[in-house]
């Protein structure tokens, strides 16, 4: 399984710790405004709101606490407080902030894979918050190119393969994301490695039959990479 | 002059209308909260708040929305209502949803320009809004790449030029921003045209012996352009 020449990497709950962050925001949203509804659904109506704005505002921390506070104003009937507007306002605060905790074995996988394959970093998010984050991890120096994409679907990933100029014989991509790192890649002909991270973003989810057609493997760990390429 | 093999354009305020919509929204946010306070203090206070949050935020519409609803909860005395937060809200998704408006000859130049050299787009600002106004404005067809930047700095451009195998002396970068397209890229030994747009951000502004010991042509229409390259 050595053919590849170019392996990319995902970066959120891949390389590190991002999503039961956005869990733990949304927990205080939703405690935040247990005065109006039910924590439950505040939860859904987040939701909503957050993926209804994701084709005009796209992913990541800044778009999130836009949706909250266009939620909040919602789910107050329009009585939401200065006060309550503020502590929205810090925890994406806090969500831009917080340290990086790489994930177990991340730094083992990236030394052994960097001396054989030319390694990238292909991450879907807000510019300058994966540029930072992956300032911070210290991880940057093994990449030869990193793209923060605002999608991650086919004609993203052959767009950037044409650029790069890869063949997607060539390529291969390991995340965590069926439905961003996985489906679109495999479907352009390229390779993918499912490494799977115990807390998923409902809007990551995809249909079970979708991925029947194709192969891929998942790993339990991602150090469990080493032994097959 | 026609040493080049790749000319970048910046986008906003070069290639199309963008600084006005900017001045527009801050003249709407002022009116909002113009109960508290004089017009002229709230644009002061924006300033400091957009700005300050420039680390953390970044560039564009999300961030400047984000900015301004920190700038009004401070300005109201805490007591922002959740309806001027929604209105602060709607002031965000009307930029982000406002059609093209390309300046003039813009299209004449690209058509002249892409016939003889490579062209590109360097942009400052927020992914996902400039690859939609991008696609907007239907010019993506003139150009080979379009990169977003999180910041115009010597060291950013210098990254791109090695990511995409360019020599500084056969790169142009055309931009209306004295301190984002011009100075750096002097700086790094390549070329730059300096197109002014009547509206300039402030922190767009540069001291004026910044740029006195660097050679570079300004033109007063971009027209100009197909005069000497």
């Amino acid at each position: 399984m050595s053919k590849y020449k170019v392996i990319a990497f995902d970066a959120d709950d891949t390389l590190w710790v991002n999503e039961p962050y956005f869990r733990e925001a949304e927990d205080q949203f939703a405690k935040l405004l247990s005065l109006y509804e039910t924590e439950n659904k505040i939860h859904q109506e987040l939701y909503k709101v957050i993926t209804g704005n994701i084709p005009l505002y796209g992913y990541g921390v800044k778009s999130c606490i836009l949706s909250m506070i266009q939620c909040a104003t919602e789910i107050s009937n329009h009585q939401l407080s200065s006060e309550t507007t503020q502590k929205i306002l810090e925890i994406g605060k806090d969500m831009l902030t917080k340290p990086i905790e790489l994930l177990p074995h991340i730094k083992e996988v990236l030394d052994y894979l960097s001396k054989k394959y030319t390694l990238i970093v292909l991450t879907k998010g807000d510019l300058l918050d994966q540029e930072k984050k992956l300032k911070r991890s210290q991880l940057l120096g093994y990449f030869h190119h990193v793209e923060v994409m605002s999608e991650k679907n086919e004609q993203e990933y052959q767009r950037i393969l044409n650029h790069l100029d890869i063949n997607p014989q060539d390529f291969l991509m390991v995340g965590n994301s069926l439905k961003s790192d996985v489906l679109p890649v495999l479907k352009i002909g390229a390779d993918a490695i499912h490494v799977p991270f115990h807390s998923v973003w409902k809007f990551e989810t995809i249909a079970k039959n979708a991925l029947k057609e194709h192969e891929y493997k998942t790993l339990t760990s991602i150090i469990n990479i080493v032994d097959i390429l």
